[in-house]
């Protein structure tokens, strides 16, 4: 008895404790735990796989999570009280019963706790994939533009917004971890790019990306650069609300919209989101389309995105922010920092290493 | 001076004299006029069309072009004060100095000035087509499920609702002009049919034509029905705001929402259409869908429109109802009984004959 709790790790988690009614607040909604530990010799793998987590990804979307009233996905359950936080990162094989993982491989995980040493079932391990790393970029990069963030962007961008040279295409949170892509595809494509940042310092890194029209949301009127800039054929939405009504009142015929979360209503306590102008919808035939990354879109565009945008970011034609956080106690204030948009680029938990 | 004179006849006119800010009042908003003549033997043509109006269709768009602020389609034009109103509608020709009409022809005008006499221009005569009426069918039926209404219905249909057998559809306004032609393709493809509508009369219209869940939403809840016989894989929409909130809230992944006009919208000062529940629209990834008639479509499907819908009215396959008034000065009346939705079937205003 003694000698195995000598060998027990501390476990540390980051646990959901409690339905938010506006923003996450850390320490309360979410909690880094250290009452549990782990023996991460002796652990029974019952054919699955033990790991170290190693980077996190830190999305706006885990908000959502936290609605309980959320009408959820198949794809995206909502999170459970007094048990981890789960969202996508990388872990390393510490120990595997798993012919295909070895140890000291580097995982993706999409669905993974927020614990330092998750144990994959032998089901969850068919959810695992080896990240096959090219050398000129971090590992953090696979939770970023080389992964989810950047597949949503594309697979988005290719199935929903039929982006044709001379647009006008118009991305609100274009330096954040999705927009950031989308801005840098739809210049790629020839487009006239207008896109908006909450801060002069990211209005900068959209105007390193190569974007058009790049303003502070804060200080100009998003209808009135709108009105000047457009009409917008492609809007790619992040936000909702009255953002998206200016959208919709500068549309251009047979316009576009990608309906890419609304984290206007994330942090309120209905989660609704006011929506005024859909009536123009009708008169200028207008289509919006919801996009959740899931299965299905990745596998249809996942080859293509190896050429057209990890190549790119390999090879610096595409570029990408990183804010990195250390230690997986921040990860309650960099969900918050996410939802406040106050993270420049990308936000990642390291959790070890680099 | 004395025998031209002698030789006019009263051209009475429905003319837009008023912008409204709520229902459009009849005598206010819109008034009969009879204080212009026309002399029929001598006006002279210029290469035009001198015409009888024969029937207008009294639809639920006329009301959004009395809002000034709307954004226009280049297909659709807001009216203009002291004006006539301008719609759909069938006329006669009179004289002709174009080959292709000849007097006594039925000619179809999508754009039609609402008085007793159009004489349309060189120019006009472009839009103006031969009614090719089957002997099966009234005139009337030709400005609604022949028509117009009908075409919207099965256009938008075959462009958007991509419908499967087996799926659930929710249509508002079932028994409306364009709702009624939604429900009986959409029972004709082998779908569960849920539709809504204002009066009990209504809804026996709408058992009449197969639907398999009719209802009141004056006197049953929506979101219950909803919830109860959904989700819902395609739903068409005439009135947006609460209704299409409810639908939201019901919708399965990657449902279709095609949005067919806001009726909810058209009546009020801003023309505001308030909406909330569009983040379902994320997490279950729908597409929105604005729908207007216009020619492109038109012309992409009319071929199987004449052997889809109209052949199936003609045989009794398929079914209509019409509320027909007689006289240009019932038109007001008409107008605003539509956006009250106290007509029952396809309005139509008989100016002569049948």
């Amino acid at each position: 008895m003694s000698s195995s709790t000598a060998s027990n790790t501390t476990n540390g988690r980051h646990l959901f404790k409690e339905y938010p009614t506006g923003f996450p607040t850390p320490g309360q909604s979410t909690v880094y735990d250290t009452s549990a530990s782990i023996d991460l010799d002796h652990v029974p793998l019952n054919g699955g796989v033990l790991t170290k987590l190693k980077v996190l990804s830190i999305d706006p979307y885990l908000r959502e999570l936290m609605n309980p009233n959320l009408g959820t996905s198949p794809d995206f359950v909502p999170f459970a009280l007094n048990e981890p936080i789960q969202g996508h990162g990388i872990v390393e094989v510490l120990r595997s019963e798993n012919d295909k993982f070895k140890s000291g491989d580097f995982l993706h995980a999409d669905v993974i706790p927020h614990e330092e040493y998750p144990l994959f079932s032998k089901e969850a391990t068919e959810t695992l994939s080896i990240v096959e790393k090219r050398p000129e970029l971090p590992l953090s990069v696979y939770v970023g533009a080389a992964r989810m963030p950047g597949w949503t962007a594309f697979a988005g961008w290719k199935e929903y917004a039929k982006a044709k040279t001379g647009e006008t295409v118009f991305v609100s949170s274009g330096a954040g971890a999705v927009g950031s892509i989308v801005v840098q595809l739809a210049k790629h494509q020839g487009l006239k790019v207008i896109s908006s940042a909450g801060s002069e310092d990211k209005v900068q890194f959209l105007k390193d990306l190569g974007v058009d029209v790049a303003f502070n949301y804060k200080t100009s009127d998003t209808r009135e650069v709108l009105k000047k800039e457009g009409p917008v054929d492609i809007y790619w939405d992040h936000v909702g609300g009255d953002t998206l009504d200016a959208a919709l009142e500068n549309m251009n015929q047979y316009g576009r919209i990608v309906l890419c979360g609304m984290i206007t209503g994330y942090n309120t306590e209905s989660g609704d989101v006011p929506t005024q102008k859909l009536y123009t919808a009708v008169w200028r035939q207008l289509s919006l389309h919801g996009l959740l990354i899931v299965p299905a879109l990745i596998e249809k565009y996942q080859s293509s995105f190896e050429e057209e945008v990890v190549a790119k970011l390999a090879d610096g034609t595409f570029k990408y922010r990183e804010d990195k956080r250390y230690g997986l106690e921040e990860a309650s204030q960099a969900m918050l920092d996410v939802q406040k948009g106050s993270n420049v680029g990308k936000c990642v938990v390291v959790v070890d290493g680099e």
